[in-house]
């Protein structure tokens, strides 16, 4: 069988469009859990890989409105996993403000309650909004980083503290659990001190799969070393093209082989059944744009006020941010190269938050996914839909079945895990 | 109609009896999701309040065999919302081990997903084996429960920070959220410093039900003032009648009245169709009992290796630990009271962990429960399988009904929400 491609549903608000609730029938509710249901069960019938949920530490009101208000992730998907079968669970979780054992224990609940769907993506938190939640000061980037990379290690460590048959359960000698198979971890390192074993046996993928979307330096050094997937965010192919290749090419320095690491780069199509009609919603979306919210979510991603810049002025020359990082960049290099305007910036922030906006017919939104994943820029794509479920279903109604077609996508699901789905190996039990 | 009693399924490894998943045909995994499924919709038929879901947060797999390895409780009961309709969902989260955002957070999240179903068992960890997991020291009792008390408050500050009609989701306007109906807690206290709002929107029931089974002074103090309904360890009618009024007395002081709390005693009860056959169930629960695990369980709650000891000596005179205060408080009264031997005391902890054991035909067991319904010692019971699901069925299929007929317990869910099926008023809103 030829390369497939592999997709995720990134499930944040009302769908990535920052008005996209405003949209006639669409979903106005980020906290509804029958509509959180049907959203997933419509992902499943598509035969995606995986739901991916994206997380925020704060209330912020002005900021974003239709994700402002949310589940907890981890809550949410054990709920999901009750309403569907094959389909991945990732949750979000905060390296910054979670501890490993309470992170590591929760994602091997979730993968055993989930029978083996479970991962986790883990993020250094962008936002310095999230700290004062904690009493804490927001480490800077490159502190953050740090942590993250010792957390990621303590959970994986954790992991493995139990052996695949370390439970017996043996009525006849009463021996519950064979204690020669399972070992604490005795972690002491500059961030965490954790002793371990978890009080729960070994997931059924043994380790839940591992998810990261840093874009810095550090980012992809993290992701390299210890992602499974990593979603990027792009708005040109050959800068996705670029940054699909170093990825892969840290790698073999590493140990590991290219295809261990899926590269999904998120992506909002806005699908019709004719190009105008696709064009027709996206105009539709942008008509209910509000400039407040816009400039709100666009001073957020560039770390400074923009309020005070003409809307009709370039995009100005400004430094990258420590935080969202990869977004800024991103959009200010694309600015620089195109020569857009601000309002330009500024209608692509609010249309996808920064991600790629691919609108067309559904023969258009395949071709380019195609020669995306032909054009080595990606094993597949993070499909973020502007708003829920219309997004959601045009792309599994009419996308979905032109890539099965072309042998791109899956017609069943192949495995009855994520890893297995994703064509990832299950990780043996580390020798301690 | 008069006063109903109040039950809880506790719900912590394959039951409550040491070695209950020894017996035959019983439930032998506390990970297996499908069993947990069985469990609580068992439960449900039996009409019961709630389950309530114990934790810890170590995996020593030496001292409580079938529930070190154990599903994290928010993600299981969130799968549990999914398969249940009516009955309430109580997840123990530690006051030392965790933070008021992520439990503020959380518990709103499950009671959106069960519809106003969920509770919050508050608990200032016992045991000092979850310090070294989080790299922490474990703070002796009174600092435990001085956090404990600051943590409730910043939870349920939290918990009232969005109206519940803040959220206007207005299609024409495109305002989402009611900024005015937004608060922030600025709280900053002596352990805790969290700005607020809460990521989620005000929780179907106000606030999700707070438990608590604390049984020292603090314990109660705490209880009084800010749970719902209150765990208690009992062995003794005198004993439980005392502290029940006890507690209730305490409660005008702070302004509250006495049925705002509901006191469920901890009982595991060995119900036959006939007194003998109660009575042989329990040998053959107590036949599968290991020396090694008694022991290392009655230390664990004694706070004193007990091996040196004389198995057929009188209970010592052990001073009442930091640990397990209420465990062994009541279990070191009754050994005086009774004279028993240490070997008594050991098989009375294998056989529900230091809780009251109550055998018997379901008649029986019955009286006995009106017995202390009736004579102001509870306001119901937190039923204690020995082990699942036989120690559940017997009681929801023999006892229940018997509870019933005598129109102690109800023959249908009267609310849709936990606290309406308690009979307990839904918070206000507090003004800031």
């Amino acid at each position: 069988m030829s390369r497939q491609m592999h997709l995720g549903l990134f499930l944040l608000g009302t769908g990535s469009h920052v008005a996209g609730w405003r949209m006639p029938g669409a979903i106005d509710s980020f906290q509804d859990i029958d509509a959180m249901i049907r959203v997933a069960q419509i992902a499943e019938r598509g035969l995606l890989d995986m739901i991916f949920m994206g997380d925020n530490l704060y209330g912020d009101p002005a900021a974003h409105p239709s994700y402002t208000v949310r589940f907890e992730p981890l809550t949410l998907l054990s709920a999901l996993a009750m309403h569907t079968r094959h389909i991945g669970l990732g949750a979000t979780v905060s390296t910054t403000y979670s501890d490993p054992f309470t992170t590591a224990r929760a994602f091997a609940s979730l993968d055993h309650i989930s029978k083996g769907r479970a991962a986790w993506n883990a993020v250094t938190g962008s936002s310095p909004q999230a700290a004062p939640n904690f009493g804490r000061l927001h480490p800077n980037h490159a502190e953050r980083y740090a942590i993250a990379g010792e957390f990621v290690d303590v959970v994986k460590g954790l992991w493995d503290g139990w052996a695949d048959d370390a439970i017996e359960a043996d009525r006849a000698t009463g021996r519950y659990i064979d204690p020669a198979k399972v070992r604490s971890l005795d972690h002491e390192g500059t961030h965490f001190s954790v002793k371990g074993p978890l009080n729960i046996g070994r997931a059924p993928q043994g380790h839940p799969v591992i998810l990261q979307a840093g874009g810095s330096e550090p980012g992809q050094a993290l992701a390299a070393r210890t992602a499974d997937v990593v979603f990027s965010v792009v708005q040109d192919l050959a800068e996705a093209k670029a940054q699909y290749e170093a990825l892969k090419a840290r790698l073999p320095a590493l140990g590991r082989r290219p295809e261990e690491v899926t590269v999904l780069p998120g992506v909002m199509p806005v699908v019709g059944r004719t190009s105008e009609e696709a064009f027709a919603k996206l105009a539709q979306l942008m008509g209910f744009v509000d400039a407040t919210n816009a400039l709100a979510l666009l001073s957020d991603r560039f770390g400074t006020d923009m309020s005070a810049y003409d809307l009709d002025g370039p995009v100005p020359d400004l430094p990258i941010p420590d935080t969202y990082h990869s977004f800024a960049r991103v959009m200010l290099n694309k600015a620089r190269r195109e020569g857009m305007r601000l309002r330009d910036a500024y209608n692509l922030m609010a249309a996808a938050r920064g991600h790629w906006v691919l609108c067309g017919s559904a023969e258009e939104v395949a071709d380019t996914l195609e020669e995306w994943f032909r054009g080595g820029a990606a094993d597949g794509f993070n499909i973020m839909p502007s708003h829920l479920a219309e997004g959601l279903e045009d792309f599994v109604e009419l996308v979905v079945p032109i890539l099965q077609r072309r042998g791109l996508f899956r017609t069943a699901y192949a495995g009855t895990t994520l890893r297995e789905n994703l064509g990832l190996a299950r990780p043996p039990r580390r020798e301690a």
